[in-house]
Order: structure tokens, then C-alpha cells, then sequence
């Protein structure tokens, strides 16, 4: 066996331990020989930080399947301890922090789990998109700085390419706009509200069939698709805006038969996420509801589907359409994100 | 200045001198600066073969915006002589070969030149699909043999992400089908049926809009889709096939009656072209005329835009579209294979 040959482990401390990193933790169990075989890799997990749940830590690492097996059977590992985050990642011994702990006006958590992680010699995956969002400049100086590497594929479109897409297919071009549909929930209760029903009884369906948190609000009142304009604004056209730079209108007070008399137009209330460099080069960003007419290429976005149209000097436009991102869609991302960080190209 | 900020020069032989080529040195010429500075690249050309104007050789290499002059302004340069291109492309001391000569069945001219271009140590971008429709495999194992690269982002959606796409953006995942709409010729002649203009006329439009070629049998007859299938097939589902197997639907003989009947069924004739792995593994592919409904993504894609969908097993659904390609968008493909091949990420 050559070194070129050896399989090399790579160490992994999760924190946020919701069903996107289960998933991702069940990927990586049912994938684990290709990922040895072909990619020369072995994930182990040293750390585990859940929101409720306690702490597990282990100093050589345990292969993702079995993190299940010790958080749905109760094997022991969960203790119930609750390690400060910047701990458990600190003394993880890992190669990469997850990031997957819900999202927080200003992301000042996930923050400062990304400084403690690149502080710690660890790179950084992460799904969480406040710190992309808030402070993708001062997180990228950051990695940069302590040589390490950040990804965060999965905030966005879950599984679909969005970053990458710009990063590794469109050298040397240079996008000047984008507008899309980016929030589920919003899509959801636009459709239900079509048939009649009020916001509050389609938030409930969505929130019935998973789509929506338990705490709707962040999506109904727009703040989750700024978030999203404002990552994809500072990533995709080198701005450096927050979300509280981003004009959100919410779906507040939208009745039933605002939304029909839009439909007896032939038309579709979307709320759609855009930015644009303007031409004295800063950055307009918005979440606009908008009544969207048959021919738009947004139009047709309903449910878990999400749609990103890009504009760029060179590739003209280009537009990316998830159909019916599911939960494992979002985890792939994660699995994404670590195979761009450790196989060679 | 150290060395790793010398600005290195990369030598281009240019076989094949059409629209596409020609658009591409002009995004060169209107980028020199930005490739030295931001890419550390200056591009110069050592040798033009083209198909009736003659050879040019400069053994120093010349810019891109110089060959335009040349070519244009009868600078001398381009003189007349037809080397022949197997001789042009071993003796042009270039680093890489762009391939634009004309498709031809079978491949053959294409395939010859790119084994030259291995063979004497050139990397190769093709935006002729020949040597990926009908020789992938082999092309890819003599490179590889020769420790050579071969890109060809350009030759399916002109600059949209395709190839790349499935290379950077989905790795350890698995694509088991896709479906497109990929030739304009079809679409524009549709379209202009759907008004009652029969297919010759509706052809000679297309030929008018600089869309359909001076021969349109190739397009008409399904063969350039299924060379795009064929391709699409042989990178992205590891299949080994050539055009001749790919299933093909002629729109020779349709009538706008034909076109205005489905229409008034609400819904649109597109030529799709479709592959899939099949449960034996095997992969079927095909060409065909099919009535699209409303709600079919590819329902909206029209003249000169292209879509394709691809279902992935842990991304899913993506569907890219490019809306409205022209010439800049092919160009831009050679442009961003260049620099994939010579730019650090």
C-alpha cells in the first residue's frame, strides 16, 4: 500500500444535531465503502454538540452510523452534559466543524463557533447562513488569515449548486444580478391561501407537513429570504450588506382573496428574492411579494422547489431550479461540501 | 517580483477560425488586463488553421486581438497556405489545441486532431462534439495516458455549466437520467410553425437569424441532438455509446397542421433528448418530437435558450436553463475551460 493509496481519516465535531446532520450522518454510513474505496476517505465524528440533548465526545473518533445508534437507542455517549460550544470544538481534535445550530438575528453564535473553529485548526461546513449572511467578509479574512477553509453550499438552495456553480463553473465571469425563489414556507402558504385558506390555516398545513418552523414568523415575515439575499448578494456580487440592509416585504395580513384576485389575472404571488449591482457599483438587495405572470421562469416555484435566475457578463443568464428539495437534499450539501474540502482534483 | 506572481504565458493553437473562435479572441483582447492581473495568464497564439483562408504560424505567439486584426484587416499573416492541421498542430509549440472545426459523423478529422495534440503534449478544449459524441472513453484514457487534460464545457449548452456542473458541483453523487431541450434550429422552426410557416420556411428564417446552418439536415434530421445526447450520456452516465444508437425523431415532414393540433391541445412540440441508466444498467437513449403540457419545465424553452434536468440520487432534481444563448455564451465556454485548466484554485 502506497501513501497515495492510504485512507485517510477525517474528524468531524457536529454541532446542531437536527435531522439535516442525522441525514447527512446516515449518507455517510450508507456510502461508506465508496467513500473508502474511491475517495480514500473515513469519516469519523470526535464531537457532537445537540441543542437539548446533551454532549458526546470521543477522542479517536466513532463512524457516523454509530452517533446514530447512540442518539436514537441510547447507547451511551449522550450524557446529558451540555459543553459550551466553543469548547467541544476546541478540544474536538477535528479537521471540520458542522455548523447546524438554527439560525439567530445578527448569527452572532454560529460567529463566534467559526472564529473558535478556524482558532482551533479546524475548516468549517456550514448550514447555518448567519454567518454568511452577516459577515461573510470578516468570516472569509478570518479563515484566510489562520489558513483554513470555509463552505457552506447548503444555506441557500439546499443541495443544488449555487456557490460552487459561481465559484468553480464561471471563471472569469462576473455576476451582476440574481433573482430567485428561495422560501418554502412562503410558497407553501401562497398555494394553500390559493384554495381558500386563511395564513394561519396554511402555516399550519406547512408546518403539518414539515415544512415550516415551529415559530413561523421568520420565514412569514421575510427574514429568512433576506438572509438568503443577503448571503447569495455578498458571496455572488461582492457586497457586504446584512440582512437588515435588505427591503422585506412580509405575508402578513395577505388574505385569501388578495391572493385569488392575483390569480384571476393569470397571475402568481411569489415572494422573490433579488440584488443587483447598480451603476454606480453598490448593491441593491430585496424580498419583494410580486405577482408573477405565466412566462416568468419563477412562476412555476411552488412547494419545496426553489429557483435561482443569474445574470453574468459572459454566460449571460443562467437560471438553476431545485424540484422539490427534501431533507436529503439539504444534507447533501454537507456531504458536498466535505468531498470539495478533501478530494483531490 | 517572486515567481509565483510572474505572469505565464500559455500558447493557443486555434484549428477551426468561425464565429465562435473569433468571439472568443475578442473577449481575450477586452480582458488582457484582467488575465494578467487578477490570473497571472497572457494568452498568445502560435497557429490559425481555418477552413478556406489559409494557415497563420508565429513561433513567438501573437494576442488573440492581434490574429482579429490579421484576419480581418489582411495584415499578413494569414497567406494562403493550407497546412495541414495534424502538421499545424504538432509544430505550433502551443500548450493548448481549440478545437472548432466543423462536426462531421463519425468524428473522424476531430478525433485525429485531438490525438495529435495529446500526442505532442497539448491540453485540448473542443467545442466540436465529435470527439465526446462519438469517442469519449478513448479520448479520455489517451490523455490521461499522456498526462493531458481535455475540457468541452461548450459543446451542449453553449456557456452554461453542463459538464462542469456535474464535475465541481456534485461530487460523490450519482446522475441517473436527464432530459433537455438543446438544438435552436428545432425550437425556432416550432415556434415559427406554430404561426402556419411551413419547415422550409420556417428554415430559411432560422438560417436568416444566423440560428440554423447553411445545411439544416443535421438539425432537422435529429442528428445534432443525438450527438448531445450521445455526449451528454457518455460524461455524465458513464455510458459508451456513439449518435448512431442514440433513438432519433425527424421533424422532415411535419406540417403546421400538425404543430397548431397540439397547441390547441394546449400544449407544444419540442424535440427532446432524454437518457436514462436502466434497472440492467444499461443506458437508453433517445431523441424524440414530443407534445410538452404547460406544466413541463422544458414547455418554456424556446429559440435559442436550452434547459437541461438532471436527476442526481442525493441532489435530485436540478434543472439549468440557459435563456437566450448567443454567440458571447459559446465563446465564454472556451474561455472558462481555459481557465480551468491554467487557473489555481
Amino acid at each position: 500500500v502506497t501513501s497515495a493509496n492510504e485512507i485517510r481519516n477525517v474528524k468531524l465535531c457536529l454541532l446542531g444535531f437536527g435531522h439535516v446532520t442525522q441525514r447527512f450522518c446516515e449518507i455517510v454510513a450508507d456510502r461508506s465503502q465508496e467513500l473508502a474505496e474511491r475517495h480514500r476517505l473515513r469519516l469519523l465524528v470526535t464531537a457532537v454538540g445537540t441543542g437539548r440533548h446533551g454532549s458526546l465526545t470521543h477522542s479517536v473518533g466513532i463512524p457516523p452510523g454509530s452517533v446514530l445508534e447512540r442518539f436514537h437507542e441510547g447507547v451511551p455517549g449522550f450524557d446529558g452534559r451540555q459543553i459550551a460550544a466553543t469548547t467541544l470544538i476546541s478540544e474536538s481534535g477535528a479537521d471540520v466543524l458542522v455548523e447546524s445550530t438554527p439560525l439567530e438575528h445578527g448569527g452572532t453564535a454560529a460567529i463566534s463557533h467559526l472564529e473558535c473553529a478556524f482558532d482551533s485548526g479546524l475548516d468549517v461546513i456550514t448550514v447555518n447562513k448567519g454567518p454568511i449572511a452577516w459577515a461573510y467578509e470578516r468570516m472569509r479574512t478570518y479563515a484566510r488569515e489562520r489558513s483554513r477553509r470555509l463552505r457552506f453550499e447548503g444555506i441557500t438552495m439546499d443541495g443544488c449548486p449555487v456557490y460552487n456553480l459561481a465559484e468553480f463553473c464561471l471563471p472569469g465571469d462576473r455576476i451582476t444580478s440574481f433573482r430567485g425563489v428561495l422560501n418554502s414556507t412562503t410558497n407553501y402558504a401562497l398555494d394553500a391561501m390559493a384554495t381558500g385558506a386563511s395564513l394561519d390555516q396554511a402555516i399550519g398545513e406547512a408546518q403539518a407537513q414539515g415544512i415550516a418552523e415551529s415559530d413561523p414568523s421568520h420565514d412569514v415575515e421575510g427574514h429568512d429570504a433576506a438572509a438568503k439575499v443577503a448571503a447569495l448578494a455578498n458571496v455572488l456580487l461582492g457586497a457586504d450588506i446584512t440582512p437588515d440592509s435588505v427591503g422585506r416585504d412580509s405575508i402578513r395580513g395577505l388574505t385569501p382573496d388578495d391572493v385569488s384576485s392575483v390569480i384571476s389575472e393569470g397571475r402568481r404571488l411569489r415572494v422573490v428574492c433579488s440584488a443587483a449591482i447598480t451603476h454606480d457599483n453598490r448593491v441593491a438587495a430585496q424580498v419583494s411579494l410580486e405577482p408573477l405572470t405565466r412566462d416568468d421562469p419563477l412562476y412555476s416555484i411552488s412547494g419545496t422547489s426553489s429557483a435561482l435566475i443569474l445574470q453574468a457578463e459572459l454566460a449571460g443568464t443562467i437560471e438553476i431550479v431545485e424540484r422539490d428539495g427534501l431533507l436529503t437534499q439539504t444534507a447533501y450539501a454537507v456531504y458536498s461540501d466535505l468531498l470539495t474540502l478533501f478530494v483531490q482534483r
